[in-house]
């Protein structure tokens, strides 16, 4: 046993267009270590939305599972999300990407109407009944404000997400790289990464102050 | 235009297993950047010598693309590698992962007999043949002993590997987390990485000091 905060991340695939953004969740996991605390990965074993060649940003034929892909970011060390135990844990983290508005979420295609990946609502429910903190980056914090409604989070500047995530009965605040909106009352801390025009320096300092405000409300 | 170092990074598909290695690869472009340089992103358009699903370690039956599966880490900011001259560029890079193994050489299956791409081996010889450094990380640095022949390069420990290394007429040196060796009359930097068992803070020191060590020779 160890006596370091254990962190759970849910991953919703592997690439920004179809899945997880890569960097956001490399950083997210880096800022956990640098903390002095461990992660632990999951994804819900599903089959992605679709599938986007990164090049083209285009959709292909093939079929690909959130899980599956997600095994790349976690070098094959992640468990299916129904296996997410709120009491193993003392946070959950949700990297962005469009997996979490496809996968994870439809909030990409049905905004403040959307569906949730019914592990994953689950699992950011079952964190805030048990009074633990939950973190999101980038687009993840509109997939926590449909699950939670009544909260205060961050995507950014966009204003039509903002305005998705007020019509959903949250609060939205704008901000700016590297800032954190932290919802001390539901524990919820939340940054926009590369739901801003952003570079990696700018994704690892969000990822670094998400992680960081996390943490010291567990 | 810009004065800051300019550097080239080879990706060699997007996933430990059967391409680049994703930390490896993310926290290369972050080290790059924390140095004040800039990168841009190059892998060879060609097939993957398999696909490996990374939950159970087994390949599948699909068809990948290097060049897109890569372009998932580049988030669609990637160039064939066709396309990479030396002239444009202060200094090379390569991740590791199987990727190099496996798509950018043959060598994970024919060691020291091994194979490389075309492209790789013309992208290496002409930024040798300029004067300009390389860096390579994990694996990647038999891909550059295979080219180059007689180097000094580390991929850790690993007697297997190392042999082979010296099979193809290069110096293999041991080195443990983080560490680089500099082969300055060739200006070749490497470092172990996820060759060893490695944490991801260990990761990021590795690809921090190897990063430091090539644009320090530019």
């Amino acid at each position: 046993m160890t006596n370091k905060k254990q962190t759970a991340v849910i991953l919703s695939g592997c690439g920004v267009y179809d899945g997880a953004e890569i960097h956001e969740s490399v950083l997210t996991l880096l800022a956990i270590a640098k903390q002095g605390a461990e992660y632990s990965l999951f994804a819900p074993d599903v089959e992605q939305y679709h599938v986007i060649n990164h090049i083209k940003g285009e959709p292909t034929e093939e079929k690909r599972n959130v899980l599956v892909e997600a095994a790349r970011i976690a070098r094959g060390d992640i468990k299916p999300l129904s296996e997410y135990n709120a009491a193993d844990f003392d946070a959950l983290i949700l990297p962005g990407g469009f997996g979490a508005a496809k996968n994870l979420s439809t909030v990409a295609f049905d905004g403040p109407k959307c569906m949730v990946d019914t592990e994953t609502e689950r699992a950011v429910k079952e964190t805030h009944a048990a009074n633990k903190p939950i973190g999101a980056l980038c687009i993840a914090p509109a997939v926590i404000a449909k699950i939670l409604g009544e909260v205060t989070v961050t995507i950014g500047q966009d204003e039509g997400t903002a305005q998705a995530i007020e019509a959903m009965g949250a609060n939205h605040m704008t901000t700016n790289h590297g800032e954190v909106i932290i919802d001390e009352a539901n524990k919820i801390a939340t940054t926009p990464c590369y739901m801003l025009d952003a570079n990696i320096l700018q994704i690892a300092e969000g990822a670094d102050n998400v992680v960081k405000a996390v943490l010291d409300m567990v």
